[in-house]
């Protein structure tokens, strides 16, 4: 297997997109779930959005999290921010890199952030125009296609992914936000891309960890996953939201892939966050244990 | 993708390998499900089990799920027979290939069947030599590790395949009985075995896929599955069992690899099947649909 990218960079982003989706969780709770992930040797984490809480109040006392969160040494922590108002509050909480999202879908643009694409790559260039010295990571949404529009080219995809590097972005990652990627798109993306990119995957029809294996293979370093996988409907027990960050650990550990991160207590947090969410998590690790589990009897 | 075999002959083992773990359905139903699978374009399916119904009460009436099936041209019809006697008993009711166990794990062979592994091996040669013309498919299970022993050498476990091989197996299927296997012991089996191989997947810790993918770029054609992902413990709902029949089609489709079978139709099918066993399906694929799926609103 070599080759083979290591080490890998998982940025954790359970405290944002995976509890967004939950019923809201106090910042206390938030922050010790923040607190559990660096125990377990997570060093790369979204813990907040800065929005209108009305508008999601899951993500409530943003500037709190971050105010409460401890600050360690080689420790990153990302928010999303839709706006240059958000992105002023998150420099002035102290974030480490801000987390701006563009769609590559016309009408999900429309229907989710009411802006055009290009509104929206306009929105993103003001952010990191503000940004000072802090890193942003521009996410294209439905970058391997889209619920309306169904496919979009990858030359497309990869065009806007340029564009926002030019226009300040730090890094881009290019999301699935519905679950329909598959190993062959992230070959197609990559191949126009170039391997310095990073992914966010979900798991909505049960491919998030082939992609990731894929992207691997092409040599892609950077993923977003959600400890448990959360990021699902919240209607619907189980059901699939982002890549798992014990699915992909376990991946990674087998093949001999760095991530400072420890399973078995990645797996104990998970555990936990299963209380806080109070529902089962979709991650099949973290149902069945490691590969290591002994038998029962 | 070039490279990728094509056409990959995908096993539908659900009616019997799925409806095992759960409460029994009647062979009428059964019938019909194996129906359904054929007007999908599923030509290879794992009918029954030639076992005592006392033991398992599931698989009671093979005789006449083999003896009411409907016969058509290229269709292959198996059942798993655990001995001489089943064996005469399936080749009387005229199935076309016999499936046999033989495990790689001594500990796990003395728990099920109660017969050390070179036991099971003489029992499988004398199998295949009362199935005359009929093959015999032997599946060596635990092949990607035993959740009592732990790991197995890949090269022991190649060399069992070649063992059960030259006694008469006309195929030997891996199967991978608890979750353990990974992309990169996929890899280094089949380095080992060679691409002429089948594989039988479980997607205990959401490997299922991503192992199979590995298996694909290695050039492996067989692959066994079961509609809805069936074979979970039917005491956990939606714990997930053997690779889902729909899942692989979904990605063996983007590869632009020959199936025969309509993916659309086979998530109907698996539809119906959630009804029969009274149950959501792990499959995620059933559970979003295709990739194609346009939004609801």
């Amino acid at each position: 297997m070599s080759g083979l990218p290591s080490p890998v960079d998982v940025r954790e982003v359970g405290p944002r997109d995976g509890l967004q989706a939950e019923a809201p969780v106090d910042v206390a709770t938030r922050v010790a779930m923040i607190e559990s992930l660096l125990d377990a040797g997570v060093t790369h984490i979204e813990v907040a959005a800065f929005v209108s809480p009305r508008a999601v109040p899951a993500m409530a006392g943003a500037g709190d999290v971050l105010a409460s969160v401890p600050r360690r040494a080689g420790v990153v922590y990302a928010a999303l921010v839709p706006n240059v108002k958000g992105a002023e509050l998150a420099l002035g909480a102290g974030v480490d890199e801000l987390t701006v999202t563009v769609s590559a879908s016309e009408t999900y643009s429309r229907r989710n952030v009411r802006m055009s694409v290009e509104e929206s790559i306009v929105a993103a260039a003001d952010i990191c125009a503000v940004a000072g010295g802090v890193p942003a990571d521009v996410i294209v949404s439905c970058a391997f296609g889209s619920p309306y529009e169904g496919d979009i080219a990858p030359d497309e995809v990869a065009a806007l992914g340029r564009r926002l590097a030019e226009q300040g972005a730090a890094r881009v990652t290019y999301a699935d936000t519905t679950g329909m990627a598959t190993p062959r798109r992230i070959d197609a993306l990559v191949d126009l891309t170039g391997a310095d990119i990073g992914l966010h995957l979900h798991d909505t029809r049960g491919t998030a960890l082939v992609n990731a294996y894929a992207a691997l293979l092409r040599g892609v370093r950077r993923f977003d996953t959600a400890i448990g996988g959360l990021g699902g409907s919240p209607f619907a027990s189980g059901a699939a939201g982002n890549l798992g960050t014990e699915d992909l650990v376990h991946l990674l550990d087998d093949l001999g892939i760095e991530t400072g991160i420890d399973l078995e207590r990645l797996i104990a947090v998970s555990r936990e966050v299963a209380g806080v969410v109070d529902h089962d998590v979709p991650s099949r690790v973290a149902g069945a244990g490691p590969r290591s589990t002994p038998a029962a009897g």
